[in-house]
C-alpha cells in the first residue's frame, strides 16, 4: 500500500510481529517515543503518502493512541493501526495477564474502538487473509482509518501464499454507473448564474485537486477552499479567490461567495472552525455537495448510483454553456521588516512570503492555524492542519511523519509552545532520523488560543517556561544537527528565515517571542462568535 | 472528598468550569503537559490520598487520557475524570463542531468509555446533583474510577444548595449484616493447620493494612504481599515472610507458602506479573479469597451478606484457637560499594538500603519493578507500582502526583530511560511546582525489559539517546532547583545516594549507567516463563 515506514512502540504482545518488519528489506521500523505520537506521525505521513501504518501493544498501547486515530477518523486519513494482542490461547482461557483489567475480558479495548466507529478486524488463523484483505480494501476505498487486532501467536503461522497474486484485484474499484448522475449534475450546474466551487478535505484525500482545477479553469469559475482541505487545490490559478471561512473570510472571497446562487462543495464538511463559527452565507438550498459517500443536491440526497471520483473526472473535462467571471485576487502586499517587536500579524504575513513551492507547511490548531490558513499557498506546496479534530500537540509529530514520507519537501511547522509541550519528546526520534524541518515555536507565555476564547489571565492558560535553546541537545542532537535562533523583532525573524532557507542540512528551531494576548484577528473574532454561541 | 489539587489540561469546553477551581480558595489547579500525564498523575495522587480528580476536554482530551484511566480501572484506583463537553444546545442540535468526528454524534466518546467499563454520568440541568452524588458514592464505595461528562453551559447553573447538608450521608456505608460470614470464615480458618495470609492491592486501596497486621500478629501467622499490593502491609513485623511471586519468590517465602494448607488472600488478584507467570503453588481449593465485592472460599463464592471491611475489622481482633509458627525472615545483607561498574543486582540491593521510613518508592513496570518489588520496605514507607496494567511511562507522572499528595514523604523513583521518554515533559510541571523527589534514571540503551522477553538486539528495542544532564534546565529548572549526577560505578551510586539524602531542597536527577542486557534475575526468569507460555 505504498508505506514502507512503519511507526509505533514495541510491547511484549507485538515483538514477534516487529521481527517481520525489521527483517524485511522493503519495510523500515521507525520507533516513536510514545503511542499517541506514533498515531499523529502516521496521520501526517498518510496525508503525504496516501497511507500509513503504526503498531501498538494491547490495552496500554492502543488506548494511548486512540486519540490520534480519532483525528484520522474525523479528518478522513487512511491510517491502519495494528495492535499486537496476547496469544489466542491466553485470550480463550481468559487469563489474568498484564495489560488487561485483570478480568479475563479480551474484547473490551476492541469494543471501545468499535464504539468510536473504527473499522475493526480481529484476526484468527482462519480469517486472517480475508480480514486483512477486507481492511486493505476498506482503507483504499474510503480513505478512513482501521484497526487490526493481531494475536501474537498468529504472527508465525504460514498463510496461503497463492492469494498473493490476487492482491491487486483488491484495489480495482467496483465501477458504478455514474453517467445518470453526471447528466443530472451538469443540468443543475448549467442553471447556475453565479457558480462558486469550494474544495474540502475529501478532495485532498481522494487526490481530486487537478480535476477541480481543470473544471474551474475551463469554465472560469471562482474557486475557494476550506481550512479543512487547505492544500487540496492550486491556489495560484486565476480562478482562486482565497480560503473561505464564513464571515471571517477576506473581503473579496466573501463578496464572491455571498453573490453566488450555487455553491459546488467538493468533499466538504462545514464545521465550526472553518466556517467562521457557522457564518457561511449559504444554506443547503444553494449547495451541490459531492462527498465520498453521497451527493446532496440542494438539500436532497441523490438516490441513484453515484461515484465521487468519476463525477470529478467528468467535471474536469466539462465545458458548461455559460461561464462565470472571476474577480482578480489581489496579491497580498509584501511586508518589510523593521526593528519593531514581532506581532502575530507581521509573523503571519512573513510566513506567507516564506513558504515556497514544494514546501509542506504544517500549522498547529491554535494561533498558527487561525492566522496562517488564510494565507495563499504557492503552487505544489502542501498544507497540513487539523481544524476539525483540533488535537493540541498533533502538529509536531504529524510534521515529522510528513517529512519522512516526503523527504524532497521541506517541512515548515508553526506551533505554539503550549502545544509543542504535549508531544515534545519526538525531538529524540527526529534527531535520530536526521530530519531537517524548520520549526517556528511561538513562545507567547501560554495557551493564547484558549485565552482568546476564555480566561485571558487565568492561570490554567499558563504553561511552564522551557529553555528552548537547550531542547535539541537535551533530546540528543549533536551540534552540527541543528541551528537554534531566538527572535523578538521583525528584522530578526526575517534574517532567521533567510538563514533557514540557506541551511538545508540542519533542523532549524526558532523560538519566536510574542505577546501573550497577541492573536490573529480571525481568532479574536472567532472567539467572540464561539462565546456568543455558547451563551 | 479530600483532594484539593485538581489536574488536567484546559480546553475550550472546560474553561468555564476551570474558573470555579481557580476562583475557589479550597481547590488548586495543577495543569499538566498533556492529558495522559494528567491521568497518570491523578492515579499516583489517589494512591496516596484516597481520591483524585482531573479535567479534560471533549473528544481529543478524554481520548488522550483513556489509557491513564484504564490503569486506575485495572489497579482499582479511585480517580474521577471530569470531561468538559459542548453546550447542551450544540449537542442537541448535532452541530458539526471541533473535537468531534463532524457527524453530529456527541455520545461516541462516552460510549467508548462505557465499553471500557468505567462508571459514567452525563450531566443535565435536571440530573446534575443526583448524578454527581451517585458518582461520589460509587467512587467512595468501590475505590474505582468514574467519568463525568459536563456540558459547558451547566457550569453556571445554580444547584439546590439545600442538598449540601446531606453530603456526609453519601459516605455513610450501608451496613451489611456480616456476622454470619464472620462465623463461617473463622470456622474455616480454625481448621487450617498451616495458614498464610497474602495481601493484595485492594487491601491497600481500602486501607486494611493495620487490620491485617493485627490479625497476623495476634495469631502469629506468616504474612506475605503480592507485587500488586506492595506497600499494603508493614513489612517490618516478625510475621512478614517477603513478597510472594510464585516460583520466583525468595526461598524462605516460597517454602512457607508451599507448605501452607490454607491461604487467606486479602484483596488479591493473581495476575501473571506478580505470580511468576502463574506459578503460584496453590489453587482455589486452598484459598480463602476476600475481595471488595465478594468472598470465595475454597473455590465457592459465599452467597450470603458479605462486607470486605467488616470482615477484616473482625479478624483484626480475632484470636484463633491454634497458632502458627513463622520462620524468621533473614535481613538482606548490606552491600558494600566497590569501584566496579554498576550492575542491576548491586543497584537493587543498594536501593533496598536507601529507601527509608516514610519515603514513597515508585518503580516503573520494567527492570525497576521486577528488580525492586521483592525488596523489603521499611515501616511506613509507601510503594507505587503498576504490575497489572503495566503502562510504560506511568511511573514518572504518578510519582509527581504522589509527591504533591504527600509533601512530607520524599518520593524516590526508579525508571528506565526508555519509559521516562514517554512522559518526560512533566519535568516542566515538576519544576514549576518546585517538587524535590529523587529520580534514578536507569540508562541501559533501550527497553531492556522487552529485550529480555524478545528481540535482545533488535533495533525496535533501541531508544534515542538523550542528554539527561540538560533535561532539567531544558524543562525550565533554575540552577538551584536540581542536582544532576551521572553514575557508572557502585561507589558513585553510593556517594550520590548519600548526597541525595542530604539535599532535601532540590530535585535529584541521577543518570544510572547500566548494560543493555543487564536485568534482574526475576525478570530473566519471568521472560523465560512468558516465552514458554506463549509458544
Amino acid at each position: 500500500m505504498g508505506a514502507p515506514e512503519i511507526f509505533g512502540v514495541p510491547g511484549d504482545y507485538n515483538l514477534q510481529f516487529l521481527d517481520h518488519i525489521t527483517h524485511s528489506s522493503d519495510m523500515r521500523w521507525v520507533g516513536n517515543a510514545n503511542e499517541l505520537n506514533a498515531a499523529y506521525m502516521a496521520d501526517g505521513y498518510a496525508r503525504q503518502k496516501g497511507f500509513a501504518a503504526f503498531v501498538t501493544t494491547f490495552g496500554v498501547g492502543e488506548l494511548s493512541a486512540v486519540n490520534g486515530l480519532g483525528g484520522s477518523m474525523a479528518e478522513h486519513v487512511p491510517v491502519l493501526e495494528i495492535v499486537g494482542s496476547p496469544t489466542t490461547t491466553v485470550q480463550n482461557n481468559h487469563k489474568l495477564v498484564h495489560h488487561t483489567f485483570g478480568d479475563g475480558n479480551f474484547l473490551r479495548f476492541e469494543e471501545a474502538h468499535r464504539a468510536l466507529g473504527y473499522e475493526i478486524a480481529h484476526l484468527t488463523a482462519e480469517n486472517a487473509i480475508n480480514e486483512i484483505n477486507r481492511i486493505a480494501q476498506y482503507i483504499f476505498t474510503t480513505k478512513k482509518p482501521a484497526y487490526i487486532n493481531l494475536p501474537t501467536d498468529l504472527v508465525n503461522i504460514p498463510v496461503n501464499i497463492e492469494l498473493k497474486s490476487d492482491i491487486h484485484k483488491l484495489f480495482e474499484v467496483d465501477e458504478k454507473n455514474n453517467s445518470d448522475f453526471e447528466q443530472y449534475l451538469v443540468e443543475k450546474l448549467e442553471k447556475a448564474n453565479k457558480l462558486v466551487v469550494i474544495a474540502g478535505h475529501e478532495a485532498a484525500r481522494f487526490n481530486l485537486g487537478s480535476q477541480i482545477e481543470n473544471f474551474v479553469k475551463t469554465n472560469n469559475i471562482p474557486l475557494s477552499v476550506l481550512g479543512l482541505g487547505k492544500g487540496a487545490v492550486d491556489e495560484t490559478i486565476t480562478q482562486f479567490i482565497g480560503t473561505y471561512n464564513g464571515e471571517l473570510s477576506d473581503e473579496t472571497t466573501n463578496k464572491i461567495v455571498d453573490q453566488a446562487d450555487t455553491i459546488l462543495l467538493v468533499g466538504v464538511k462545514l464545521t465550526d472552525s472553518v466556517t467562521g463559527a457557522f457564518t457561511q452565507s449559504f444554506g443547503p438550498s444553494k449547495t451541490i455537495a459531492l462527498n465520498y459517500n453521497e451527493a446532496v443536491i440542494f438539500g436532497t440526497k441523490y438516490q441513484g448510483d453515484y461515484d465521487f471520483k468519476q463525477s470529478l473526472d467528468y467535471l474536469a473535462t466539462n465545458k458548461l454553456s455559460d461561464s462565470n467571471t472571476v474577480a482578480k485576487l489581489e496579491n497580498h502586499s509584501k511586508v518589510t521588516p523593521t526593528s519593531a517587536n514581532l506581532t502575530q500579524k507581521f509573523y503571519d504575513e512573513a510566513l506567507e512570503q516564506f513558504i515556497s513551492s514544494s514546501d509542506t507547511f504544517v500549522a498547529e490548531q491554535g494561533t498558527s492555524f487561525f492566522g496562517l490558513s488564510s494565507n495563499l499557498l504557492p503552487k505544489n506546496a502542501h498544507f497540513i492542519g487539523q481544524p476539525l479534530w483540533g488535537s493540541i500537540g498533533y502538529s509536531f509529530p504529524a510534521m515529522l511523519g510528513s517529512q519522512i514520507a516526503n523527504p524532497e519537501s521541506r517541512n515548515i511547522l508553526s506551533v505554539g509552545e503550549g502545544s509543542l509541550h504535549l508531544t515534545i519528546q519526538e525531538f529524540g526520534m527526529a534527531f535520530r532520523e536526521k530530519l531537517n524541518p524548520i520549526i517556528f515555536i511561538i513562545d507567547n507565555s501560554g495557551y493564547t488560543v484558549e485565552r482568546i476564547i476564555h480566561g485571558m489571565t487565568e492561570p490554567y492558560n499558563d504553561v511552564p517556561k522551557l529553555e528552548y535553546k537547550l531542547i535539541p541537545a537535551a533530546f540528543g542532537a549533536t551540534e552540527d544537527q541543528y541551528l537554534f535562533q531566538k527572535v523578538t523583532t521583525e528584522e530578526e525573524l526575517a534574517a532567521t528565515m533567510e538563514l533557514a532557507r540557506k541551511t538545508k542540512d540542519k533542523m532549524i528551531v526558532v523560538q519566536v517571542i510574542m505577546g501573550a494576548k497577541d492573536a490573529p484577528e480571525t481568532l479574536v473574532k472567532m472567539g467572540q462568535l464561539f462565546e456568543k454561541q455558547n451563551h
